[in-house]
């Protein structure tokens, strides 16, 4: 049945995990980590067309069609420098229709299809001579008040969204935000990558807005954190509950006042070398982690990316367009530091991600069931998909449990797909605790249990929402 | 039913899977990667015995049974400087059939069977008391004009059949196969390992081998460069369609035509330093690289064998004797300057295969689905069996989709296992698409194309054949 | 049906996996590698409670409840300096109730629930409620003669357990243990860790304890491998069969006699730089191989932790506490020195065990898939769960079969869950060797005969039992 969609293949799973999934589906939804521009919640304009609605923003979709030699020029993606050919949406839409197979077997089809299903009441699959059809019910619907952003906010029964913010954001898109009586919260993440990393082009640029928004001169390391303090404080007031850290290494280090400071001035002064940047970057990581022990905001680390891997998309459109390839990644070593240091510290929590699922059961598990400060976040970006939910649950389970974990994380830049990301994602626990019980790991009751602690509870309690 | 064997255990899969495995059984065999020798189909001669046919040549097995410690000798492979001991050939099946046992759960012993029960229509297990019997019936077989090659060869439906040659091959052999009039095409494939690697004891001697085949000197690294054009012309005027790397490592690196002629004269001039060598090899794999981008060879490229890892075989054995140790492997920092140079090029077309699993999620699948120019081979060597083909596809496709990878590779040595191997592929592959259906992740009429383009249609085309 | 549970969910497995277990079942125990001390056998004295037997020895339990800020201090664990708190175990007991749902889906739940079940008959899920009503059920049988070590010992149908022993032991126990009229035998294990670490704190004392128990003075590399091969002689008349190596890295080096001495003098003599201390590591690892071609002990390999990963924890409580965590490991250079000396060697037989799931399929089946000396360890540590089992066969079977792998190895310090480890296990294989013959893989035959060599032949055979 299709009512049954994701919940299990096993026939003899399958009336356990409905009952599951009911509980599941009852839940408000928490969406502690994700990438919706809060501007496009305040504005509450309609979505321009299906293709502004479903193509043009998600790399995932559109990396897989420059995959098979569709340009990005073709799908009208915007330039860096703001140009952008304008080709006719209905004609990106079918080519996206003419390529829709390259999608089969992918989270994008599955969550582009049931938005189509749950939203859009389209219950077929996308094919190129429906393109022109399925274009026209799309747009139409969205040219309706039901099809607003805030209304959709509404209906997707979130009770918290968290949104990307830059270090030195003033948040008052999220204040005309809290005004706005929504039936749930919309709040910050404080996300300080440009001021931690000197290679970035804006790091100069990012310390200097810092100082101004915080009124704060940034001339010692002392003051760089007076700064963020001030920053954070203003973050929390607003409703966040934590901060994120997209960094290339997972490697912390422990130095005195007096290197810091030397540290500081050397890549304030322009160091670029090795030793220096690395120094910088793994001594900051350290310090954010000590400011999230104090002021308690939960620090989301997820290492691991090469950014702006391609030198002419990079130049051409910038970053996050699809050209960020993981790497090797080991965590032990690296974190040991910073655990040693903030571990044990009643006030510090900490959300690990990876991109490389080798360090599920070797280092991640096996840190998360020790250190009471540490939880194992959902699998992110390429492995948030059937197979990477299941893989990442029966590696890290059986060493750190169900309860060092958070709950899922949708991650998302799309916003019509963040209820059917925590939807697929419920829709597989359902289907998983529910052969657990066959299996005779866990019983009926337990398996109820955890359907609400996997679905609402384990983020509820460990982001503070 | 033993007609369904391989298609899928899950009894609600099976029905669907048969009709996927119809489809791609009438498929003819398209072989685009294998080491099979072409003068074994142009001399046509009778196979000497069930010895020679699938023990002797398949280092599967011999390994297999040394690890349980029965010597080389014992099975007469013959040593590097031609010697052997001449066991009986009935001798040599009896100790293979006395440890049967060993290969339970491992590809080979499915080749095996299904040689034995398709080829010569044996339909039991291998067992020591019949081991006698067994051999008469196979050996009675091969003495028929029906086992002869080109018979197997028109027999096993292949399309198009690769072979691997050396640099300097004159290709006389394929010359007279192309006479032969067989059903199907056999093919080389440019492999130039022995020019590209300064540490390899045949680097000198394959330099002037290079230059007596094309009649130019080489000089310089300018002048090898067009020797080595001038051999792919040939190679592709023979029918070839792609190359063959097998490196060590995936390093690239682009340099200055300057730095490339220092590289050359220093390795031709003896050194081999690490430095040194690790610079020619990663220049040299990025020269392949931009010459596939201009003449349009597939370039394959599998790295992260530990060749000839033990001496004592090395020396008395020689090289492809079944002690070649995969190593821990990266792809992402080493393919960047390959891929940022000629990774968006309209001609180029690159093949990535590997050995360490580690790769398949975290780098392959990543960078396969956003290079236009990259598909990911099949699962190599000791990957390309059943579980293998289950973690490689769950791990690359929701990544990758379908479309960036090719049909399956056979790799192999032993022209017997040629259909069973891609038989058997095809019989995994129609029951992963129907559970696929199963699980609402395609609709059937996905599956029934997808069964023609796993089979067929992704070689065909990205392999230009 | 309960007495299936961890066979198999496969309904069509299910008939055979009952059969094959049976054969299983009737198995004794064969558990050539673990930690239970020989004077809780000997002594035979009471457990003294629940919590004495089920949670303060077990760091899997221990290091759970703490991930979840439950301090060691509350469990009463005894400090570094003989130090503990006393709580009152009942209250200890309750934390524990009250926080199970913790361990839902750990193999820690299954061991545990399975003790209570097989040996105190108590055929419930722990629950907060009936955590009083549990310990008195518990503690009443602890204080019955057939709970003594010595009765349960014989009840478990233990044919031989290994101990681990330090270098310099006397063994004084095990010898009084041989008296004892067991039904089955108790052996030790050679560990050699101490003298095989500079920078190990008892270093030193290790050399002077080894000196003085041989009455042989260690003046040099030559009189250290004198003693420790009169040691090793020793080991052998006790019984022992296997020595165990807890290296960081699998790092081996073969250097001259002189260097040899050179390197030993300089770590008596107090060096620790990374290259002195690497060195001498390598170097003695391949001098114990060596010592296991002559004298035949099997040496057991399990490197890859980051022992005492905490400084506050490791301070104040220790080693071995829950707080060594795995590292990214290879195999394949580091074992190469040792291979290309030993690995053919008739003698010498090896079993290598790893942390690093990566390494299964890369490295560990392909080298144990060659050499006949190699055999493959069990999953260990973190891994030995029915997940981590299944991924194991998984991914080593293809490649090195099963003959090339060793039984099940308990590793546990637990005695009431030794023969519940191996139980489960036993259930895990019947259930997979079920599926296989299912999948067309191996016949029923081969799986019952399978079913005999993985539970008890394998172990006996390879470990001299």
């Amino acid at each position: 049945m299709l009512s049954d969609r994701y919940l299990s293949d096993d026939v003899r799973a399958l009336h356990l995990s409905r009952d599951l999934y009911e509980v599941m589906k009852a839940k408000p939804i928490l969406s502690p980590h994700g990438h919706i521009d809060p501007k496009l919640i305040l504005e509450n304009k309609p979505f321009a067309n299906p293709v502004e609605l479903l193509i043009t923003p998600d790399h995932y979709i559109t990396r897989m069609l420059y995959s098979q030699g569709i340009s990005y020029e073709s799908l009208g993606i915007v330039k860096k420098d703001g140009s952008a050919t304008k080709p006719d949406p209905k004609g990106v839409w079918q080519i996206f229709a003419d390529n829709w197979h390259l999608f089969r077997g992918t989270p994008s089809r599955i969550w582009i299809q049931e938005i189509l299903y749950t939203l859009f009441e389209i219950d077929e699959v996308i094919t190129p001579a429906r393109a022109d059809a399925l274009y026209e019910i799309i747009d139409g619907k969205l040219k309706t008040p039901s099809f607003l952003p805030q209304a959709l906010f509404n209906r997707f029964n979130i009770e918290v969204l968290a949104t990307t913010d830059a270090t030195s954001d003033d948040l008052s898109v999220h204040k005309k935000i809290a005004d706005l009586a929504l039936t749930g919260r919309v709040i910050p993440t404080f996300r300080p990558d440009d001021i931690s990393d000197p290679l970035r082009a804006d790091f100069q640029g990012a310390l200097t807005q810092l100082a101004k928004v915080t009124d704060i001169e940034i001339s010692s390391f002392a003051s760089l954190l007076q700064a963020l303090g001030k920053q954070r404080a203003h973050f929390k007031a607003m409703g966040s509950t934590a901060t994120d850290h997209g960094v290339f290494s997972a490697q912390t280090l422990a130095v005195s006042d007096a290197q810091k400071e030397q540290l500081f001035k050397a890549v304030v002064g322009g160091a670029t070398d090795e030793a220096t940047v690395g120094a910088y970057r793994a001594m900051m990581l350290l310090e954010h982690a000590r400011m999230s022990a104090d002021d308690g905001l939960v620090m989301q680390l997820h290492p691991g990316s090469l950014r702006n891997y391609d030198k002419k998309f990079f130049t051409e459109y910038g970053t996050d367009i699809g050209f960020d390839i993981p790497v090797s990644m080991t965590f032990a070593r690296e974190l040991q530091p910073l655990l040693n240091e903030v571990g044990h510290s009643k006030n510090f929590r900490m959300v690990l991600y990876t991109l490389d699922e080798s360090t599920y059961s070797r280092e991640l598990a096996p840190i998360a069931g020790a250190y009471p400060s540490v939880r194992l976040g959902a699998p992110w970006w390429f492995l948030d998909s059937i197979n990477g939910m299941q893989r990442w649950r029966d590696a890290v389970t059986e060493t750190t449990g169900y309860y060092n974990t958070v709950g899922f994380i949708d991650d998302t830049r799309g916003f019509c797909s963040v209820p059917v990301r925590h939807d697929v994602a419920r829709r597989f626990d359902a289907g998983y605790l529910a052969r657990e019980v066959g299996r005779h790991r866990i019983s009926k009751y337990e398996a109820l249990e955890l359907a609400s602690d996997l679905s609402y509870n384990l983020s509820k309690d460990f982001f503070n929402l």
